[in-house]
Order: structure tokens, then sequence, then C-alpha cells
């Protein structure tokens, strides 16, 4: 019987990490969609992006609901439990990396976005792709439990950041450069600034990730005994 | 029996609510003592803050491990589950906006930050004043669990974007007159982003209470609708 209910819990929980993959993968692509949209100027593809973040909204919704369910059905005990509240708290990241790609194609809709002003926005195709990677990974690092892939990602953050402050290092050369430039550079300054977010919400999943594998709370350790909690043991 | 677990729930309940409230007040002092130091360039003041943040972080680790611990020992129902997993992601964004005062704190630390250079920094009052009583309300709401003052913060979400779009429109005017102040400026962009960030997590706190009382998950939906849902039903 005890078994029986275990397998009926481990088919809950495989059907949503399934679901909530399929999430990290939708919120992925809002992302790519989003810069490219920003990057060419494409208003069109812009207004797809913000169509398609009511699709990320109700797959948060859909998957925190599934989450209750599981646990009014199943009572599961401290250490499953701790994997379906840190389940929850992954989604709300994953649906608020979607807001922030949401933003990055709301400016590709604005008219003073600096499209083509080549020298300005190439350093958004790299922290972009940063930004993208770390994304990744942590689902990756979900999608395996694997703790140590996770501290990996964790630790870019410090990566993306120093990034991110070189961007607007450069910016502010732009700017004093060509006064006229300045609104249009802020724009370039709220991207950055929103793929600096995007990581922040990575290093968060990945946190998360370590917490249901290790069982310790690592939200808010510093990074160099992050990794030994994740690798050692 | 029933009557005496319910009894023992309510207790545990509680003892989670007012431990939120006293974390949400310690994060409204870091958000007051963090905006004071910027201002008047007190750098001291932002090291008790940036040190201040710790306990913050502490109480999130604390209150949530209280919440699985409740769902362990009652199995609550559907209707009492729900208002656990709130609390648990209104915790999480409490201990957002507590990252927000600390980034603050960072940089009234920073000496390039325009203190005393009135004409620039009088708006952060305003928006700061803002973003603490968003925050206040969202709270009392959350205590007193009522949905229709939780519909009133997140109104008023669009009032503090339309405050910092404003402030940005400012900053910009004194960096085109003046371009040696740009580095300063964007001092106080990112000061200002920081409270229009408080805004959204008060805003998302606030439809955390209405989806607690209500039991409809309001999360996405639009104000206008949000509002009737809170105050009709």
């Amino acid at each position: 019987m005890t078994e029986h209910i275990n397998k009926q819990f481990d088919q809950d929980l495989e059907a949503i990490r399934s679901r909530m993959l399929q999430m990290g993968g939708l919120v992925e692509s809002q992302i790519r969609d989003a810069i490219a949209a920003f990057l060419d100027a494409a208003p069109e593809r812009a207004a797809r992006v913000i169509a398609g973040d009511t699709k990320v909204n109700d797959l948060e919704l859909q998957i925190d609901n599934e989450l209750g369910q599981i646990i009014v059905r199943r009572q599961p005990a401290a250490s499953d439990l701790r994997l379906i509240l840190a389940a929850s708290k992954i989604v709300t990241d994953l649906e608020r990396i979607g807001d922030e790609a949401a933003k990055i194609a709301r400016m590709a809709k604005d008219e003073q976005a600096p499209a083509g002003n080549h020298h300005r926005i190439v350093p958004l195709h790299h922290i972009s792709e940063v930004a993208i990677g770390m994304l990744r990974k942590s689902l990756d690092a979900f999608a395996r439990l694997d703790a140590a892939a996770a501290a990996r990602v964790a630790a870019e953050d410090v990566a993306i950041d120093e990034e991110f402050r070189s961007i607007i290092r450069q910016l502010i050369t732009f700017m004093m450069e060509d006064p006229r430039t300045i609104t249009a550079s802020l724009q370039v300054v709220w991207v950055a600034k929103a793929f600096e977010r995007i990581g922040d919400h990575a290093k968060n999943i990945a946190e998360y990730v370590i917490y249901i594998v290790k069982g310790r709370d690592v939200r808010h350790i510093p990074l160099a005994e992050l990794e030994k909690e994740a690798l050692g043991r």
C-alpha cells in the first residue's frame, strides 16, 4: 500500500517536473524572441512575446495549483515536501523571468529604441547569451537534481553582474561623448538590467536545487561555502 | 479531537502571522534607513543596513521552515494550504524587498553618490514614501485578510511606475544639460529603480492576500477585474 502511494507520488512529481521544464523552455524562447526583436527593431516579433506572456503566467498558476493538490492528496513527508515547496518557488522565478522578457519586448516596440546603432547594442548579444545559458543550466540542474551543476550556475551570477557594470561604463562614455543619445542609451541600460535580473532569478533557481538535493537552505550563504556544500558532504 | 487539532493549527498560523509582520516591520525600517543613508550620505548608517540584511534573510528561512513543519504536522485541507503556500511566497517577496534596501545602502556608500545635490535627489523622498506606504498597506491587508484593501495597494503600482518614469525624464534633462553629471545621475536612477521594484513586490504581496481571501488566483488578471474580484464576488 505504501509502495503504491509512493509510486503515485513519484508519477505526480514526474508530471510536475516535465511541466516545469516545458515552462522553462517557453520562458527561454520568450527571452530569445524579445532580445531578437529589440536588436532587429522588429515590433511584430515583440508583440508576439508580449502576447506569449499570458501562456507563461497560466503555466505558473497551473503548476502551483497542481503542487497544492499533490500536498493535499499525498500528505508528503518532510523531505518530499521540501521538493514541492522549492518547486513552487522555482515556478515564481520562472514567471518573473518571463516578465523581464515581456519588458524587453515592450522596449523593442518603443520607437526611441536604438536599433542598428551597433556600437551601443553589441554588448547586449553577449549578456543575453550568458543569461540564457544560466537559465538553461539551472533548469538542467533541476531536471537531474544535480547540486554541483547548480553551484556552478550560482557562481556565474558574479560574472553577469560584472558584465552588466561593464556595459553601463561603456554607455556612460557614449552618453558623455554625445548627450543627444542619452534617451536611447537608457533604453539599452534597461535591457541590460533585465538580463542582470534574469541572471539573479537563474541563481535563485540554482539555490533551490541545492536545497532540494542537500536539504540545507543555501539561499543566503557565501559563494565559496555554497560550492563546498554542493560538492562535498 | 478535530477541534483540538484546529485550535493548534490556528495557534500555529497566528504565530507565523506575527512572525511575518515582524519581518515586514524589519524590512520597512531597512528601507527607511537605506534611503536616509543615501540622502544624507551617511556611510555608517548604510553599513548597518547592509549588516541587517542577514537578519531579514534568516527570518525568511525560519518562516519557510515553520510553514513546512505546519504542513507536515497538521496536514491542512486545501483552503488552509492555500494560506500557507501564499504565506511562503509573501515571505520571498519580503526578502527581496530587503535585498533592494541593501542595494540602496550599498549605493549610499559609493563616493560618487550625489548627496546634497538637491535638485536631483529630491524626487527620491516622494517615491520612497509611496513605496514604503504600499509595503505597509499590503502587510496591513495581510494582517486583517482584507481583500479590498489589498486591491487598492495593487492599484497604486500604476502610480509608482508613473512616478518612476517622471524621475527618469527629469534626470535625462539634467544629464543633457550637464553631461559631467551622468555618472552621479545614474546612481539616482538605480535608487529610483529599487523603489519601483519595491512597489512591484508590495503589489505581489497584495495579490497573494486577495488569493488567500477569495480563493481565486489574481496574479495575472487586469486591474479593473482585480478590484471587482476583491470587492464583489
